[in-house]
């Protein structure tokens, strides 16, 4: 049994908080100044309310991309392993990193791949870092499938990469069908697509969903996927012209506003 | 059976001259000063070289976009139909347009979607302007398919947001291949493809042999979609990444230069 702490249990973070609850881990939450919403949450998922860190060895980390670095800047005095699972830059994993090392802590770099985990199978969490075995060790007995890589912060960049052609994908085809609808093509260009790419015309409609659901949220982590790619020597533009098409989505009524709690996937 | 110019026939100028002379027109084309593999491409193709376009109906100009402005500003004096069938902007087109109607002709503005048409189904001629359907039936007895759509610069349009997906979609997935790459977790995110997103395998591996072979010539086309987009209120970036993407493919040996000559698709 491993005494855990979510910082700030959104969507992703209530669950992954439930698959270690389920493991037989004991998993609280710093509850002050909360929604409603996330308190609610927490509780479904067994969560224990704190007020403190005291006696946490293990933190985990899941917050929106521009939160982070915030989250680990409040650390104050705290000598356990922290994972910080949020979709960030290499680079930005990297600022987290010093934050966390400089209040005393262990860092792990990690990052959810898959939907907030309810079964088996959906989704990985990927972990790196020298510490990366001890986290995965808390995970073991769970259905978030823990996967350790090698490379300081491995974890952060396959989030990159493999988010680049989810979400940034998701990003085009809207572009792509929008610029069609500017033109008045786009009855035209569904036709073409459903004879010649019928994989497209199935990923605008699925695309159309996830950005109406979540596309408020995703403006950050399109801008950290640019910077990834402009750290590797790629073309930052893609994340960019992604942020700029999910920005312009409204946040469904009744989620909550961006702030730091993560609402995951 | 109606006398055409192709303006200047690369591998898809003459596989669309090679269908409008199965057709039964009488085909020829520009021959003063070009290479040797456009030679042996338009005598394949069965097109007849000419000095000049004395009494020719309709000109087909199938050309890199960057070369579209200036085929049609060397028209002289024509009177004919004059069909753009070039990967260009709706903005380009207009400005092609402008050129060919000053010199006395009838712009048509179409484009080709699909592969240098060998046989029937595969490749589509889309058209609009007044004079679209004039030069459909042009077409009307060929495997090249022709299709009338709504809007002066609509067949531009859509090339442009056909492609968006296609070769920038070509583009964002050699990116996030490569961004993996770069942080040393490239076979890592290839195994959560397998497992999570097998399409982007495959579409990857397309990509790929596509960029090798045609990359170093797609550049002019993805700033074209760039512009479309711009122009349309929706990101650049996407097209002006993609073409960073491309530029970077050197040209395969044995292939003509970037010149005039449009090799298609």
């Amino acid at each position: 049994m491993t005494r855990i702490a979510m910082l700030h249990p959104g969507a992703m973070g209530a669950a992954v908080g439930a698959v270690l609850v389920a493991a037989g881990h004991e998993v609280g939450w710093l509850s002050a100044g909360r929604s409603e919403a996330t308190i609610g949450r927490a509780r479904t998922a067994g969560l224990i309310p704190r007020t403190d860190l005291a006696g946490i060895e293990v933190i985990v980390s899941l917050v929106p991309p521009a939160a982070a670095v915030e989250t680990a800047s409040d650390l104050g005095d705290f000598h356990g392993l922290y994972l910080d699972a949020n979709a960030v830059s290499p680079a930005r994993a990297a600022e987290v990193a010093r934050l966390v090392r400089a209040a005393g802590a262990t860092y792990v770099d990690g990052s959810v791949i898959g939907p907030p985990p309810t079964v088996a199978g959906t989704t990985r969490l990927f972990l790196s870092g020298a510490a990366a075995p001890d986290v995965a060790e808390v995970f073991a007995d769970g259905i978030l499938e823990p996967i350790v890589l090698e490379g300081e912060f491995a974890a952060s960049a396959i989030k990159m990469s493999y988010a680049a052609m989810t979400k940034i994908g998701d990003a085009l085809v809207i572009a792509a069908a929008e610029l069609a609808g500017a033109d008045g093509v786009e009855d035209a260009l569904l036709h073409e697509w459903g004879r010649s790419q019928p994989a497209f015309t199935a990923r605008l409609t699925r695309a159309r969903a996830n950005a109406a659901a979540k596309g408020w949220r995703w403006g950050d982590e399109m801008r950290q996927i640019g910077m990834s790619l402009a750290g590797a020597g790629l073309p930052a533009g893609f994340g960019d012209a992604a942020a700029k098409v999910f920005d312009r989505y409204p946040r469904p009524e009744g989620e909550i506003p961006r702030g730091t709690e993560g609402l995951g996937e």
